[in-house]
């Protein structure tokens, strides 16, 4: 029986030649990754399970980006928490503040995932390295402890979705757009515990960082993975950051899928998801005939959108504009690396000219950590990837989810809108 | 009888023709301040008093400084309140988040304090625009809110201590080695509710920036206020910022003081404090002869030491260099003018390039806001100006304060050290 892109992957890296969706399998694991949040309670679950020492210290990634530099002492304390486990384990890839950046931009940037890998990640964006064509998926702190110590994880093999992408954006539209079109199309538990796999030659239309934007946002739709087919544009991303062998898979001509839907990329239009869900989507033509939505306050950055395509086509929106008055625009650069080149693109200089700040790499506000948090009645158009009640701040607070360059847009009109409305 | 520089400003803005040490006097306010800690404490006053509007909306600067971009909920409100404060009153000088900066180093900069002014502000480190040739202090919140309804504020006329300052600091001996000088001299009583007066030749080699560095810690050591008289470089600053009228007052001839010294610059030292008072400093070279303190964190920035001088002497030290394994260096330009500056000069590529991070600016870490919290047993090199127990996280951290120069030197060899040390 056929099996989708995923399956053999797992199959894989089960040491099988056959999976099926449903079967139970024990998959090696290529890298386990942890953050600030997760990492402590995955450290204390290895101390109670007795587990001694780790897997491969150069398969595990530590990366403190919710809350550093530290937000507060107990911050401070889970923070020190994983330096001093990364120290007495001498894992390879921890990174301190100064090196570090968002896990999701920057475990790939520093080459550690590569096509064909079976990654988890306590974290539950970690579905984002499928762009890549690898497996990973977000897991449990103590799967996370399982993982360190062992090198391995159960998993149960996913059926699978196609999304079949076909033609190219119009100008303004990205990946943030195409995964919001389709969660709304599909549902918050529209892809639950299933591959997402995208294919068709729409994807030679959408950048690297695109694709990123798509696969991170997998989870919003439930799904246990969202994965890429491997092209010229993986491949040349993967030999500019990685030393890794890559391998690549691809689904076979008679893999089942539970569903399949075509979508034209051509005929996407900017679209935001309003509160409090990421399916709850309207396109801008839509929210051009409702009554013009109040901005407080803008956030571009995360996981998601904090990447360098990210911050130059915010750039072009805000080049030669300013906030609106009032408006408190918050640039994120997700990696040190990513501040650093666009600082030397002039887009840093931009953001500041037009009245934004630019924060030292952070998860920060995305999840109501810090560097941007609502009080009650604000509301925020991020490029972040949930809008649930309270997750930036107050229950009384309100997300709309954007691309960047609608993000940008509305930091200068203070109002949600497109860069097509400004003059 | 003769009087001070301070008691001659106070005199004036009282509309008397002579005043003396303990004299109660209401004097006439040109600038009154508040941040996003104290501001919602005050305009709280404000209603509990029934004072309706602001004495002059020109003359009120609000500041959000220490907890922005907004750091939790709490914080949040506390921003919204000063936010929606200032537009029911039409605030001038309300700076938003994107505007914003320190607010001891944004209001110099943008021309709201000069010679002759008589300043409060609702936080300690108000001080610092004595080094305009201004007479300014931190008060309470209560004072704040009587001081924006009214313009008028009453106060005890300070006596005074005469620093006379001479010769010419040595390379990598600034102005916060002067003040910490100073302090470990009298103590962090010793000039208390005086003013501080520096005379001397010896001001005329210090920056404006070294003279803000000095005045703003004059209250760590107790005093009302510390005033510097007006040169040359005090004027060239004011006119490039300012289009204020400025007005020089001189101390008389005869001016009493209760204690006069004599600085010779040049023969001071890099000066740190350890903890847990300012008061408690060591020259770098008794440093030397102590074991080794290994450091955790470095922080460049804040009120005392976030200016374009003190981030272009960290940049020196830091250049082709970087920092130690596991440290985190932070810096955090005082304003968004500075970091723009900053970026300019190629100071920001240096910091990043060394494995430090630039936050936007903020108080931040200085008082356990956020951005770089201590762990319990961490020590941090701060430029910062307080070091009392658990001021910047947990009560069983340690702070540092230092220069610029000794923060980044310790940043890169990961122990106290001074920029001559290194290779």
């Amino acid at each position: 029986m056929g099996m989708t892109m995923t399956q053999k992957i797992l199959a894989q890296a089960a040491g099988l030649t056959q999976v099926q969706a449903g079967q139970l399998i024990e998959a090696q694991l290529d890298l386990v990754l942890g953050n600030d949040i997760t990492s402590p309670v995955a450290i204390k679950e290895m101390d109670k399970m007795k587990l001694q020492g780790v897997f491969d210290k150069d398969k595990i990634a530590l990366v403190p980006d919710h809350f550093v530099p530290n937000k507060d002492i107990k911050s401070a304390e889970h923070c020190k928490c994983v330096r001093e486990f990364a120290r007495r384990n001498e894992i390879t890839n921890y990174f301190e503040v100064g090196e570090m950046g968002i896990e999701h931009a920057l475990l790939p940037e520093k080459g550690l995932t590569v096509a064909g890998d079976v990654i988890i990640g306590a974290d539950s964006h970690t579905c984002t390295y499928g762009a890549l064509g690898a497996f990973s998926t977000g897991v449990g702190s103590t799967d996370m402890a399982a993982g360190m110590a062992t090198g391995k994880a159960w998993f149960k093999v996913p059926a699978a979705i196609k999304f079949n992408l076909t033609g190219k954006p119009a100008e303004w539209v990205s990946g943030k757009d195409v995964i919001l079109h389709i969660i709304g199309m599909i549902g918050v538990d529209g892809a639950l515990y299933k591959s997402m796999e995208f294919v068709g030659d729409g994807i030679a239309n959408l950048s690297m960082d695109d694709r990123f934007t798509i696969a991170n946002m997998a989870i919003e739709a439930g799904g246990k993975n969202g994965i890429f087919p491997v092209d010229e544009k993986t491949i040349a991303y993967m030999k500019e950051h990685s030393k890794r062998p890559y391998k690549v898979f691809e689904a076979d001509p008679d893999a089942q899928y539970d569903a399949e839907y075509t979508i034209d990329l051509s005929t996407l239009r900017p679209t935001v998801a309003f509160p409090h869900l990421p399916e709850n989507t309207h396109t801008i033509d839509e929210i051009h005939e409702m009554e013009p939505i109040d901005i407080d306050q803008v956030v571009i950055g995360s996981c998601t959108n904090g990447r360098i395509d990210d911050l130059r086509t915010a750039a072009k929106v805000l080049a030669g504009r300013h906030v609106a008055k009032g408006m408190r625009c918050i640039v994120i650069p997700a990696t040190q690396s990513i501040y650093m080149q666009a600082m030397e693109e002039g887009l840093l200089k931009t953001f500041i000219e037009a009245g934004a700040v630019v924060s030292t790499p952070t998860c920060g506000p995305c999840l109501g950590g810090y560097m941007g948090i609502l009080a009650e009645g604000e509301r925020c158009v991020s490029t972040t990837n949930r809008n649930f009640v309270g997750r930036m701040g107050h229950v009384k607070s309100e997300i709309y989810l954007a691309s960047p360059a609608v993000a940008a847009a509305s930091a200068i009109t203070g109002k949600i809108s497109c860069p097509c409305e400004l003059k």
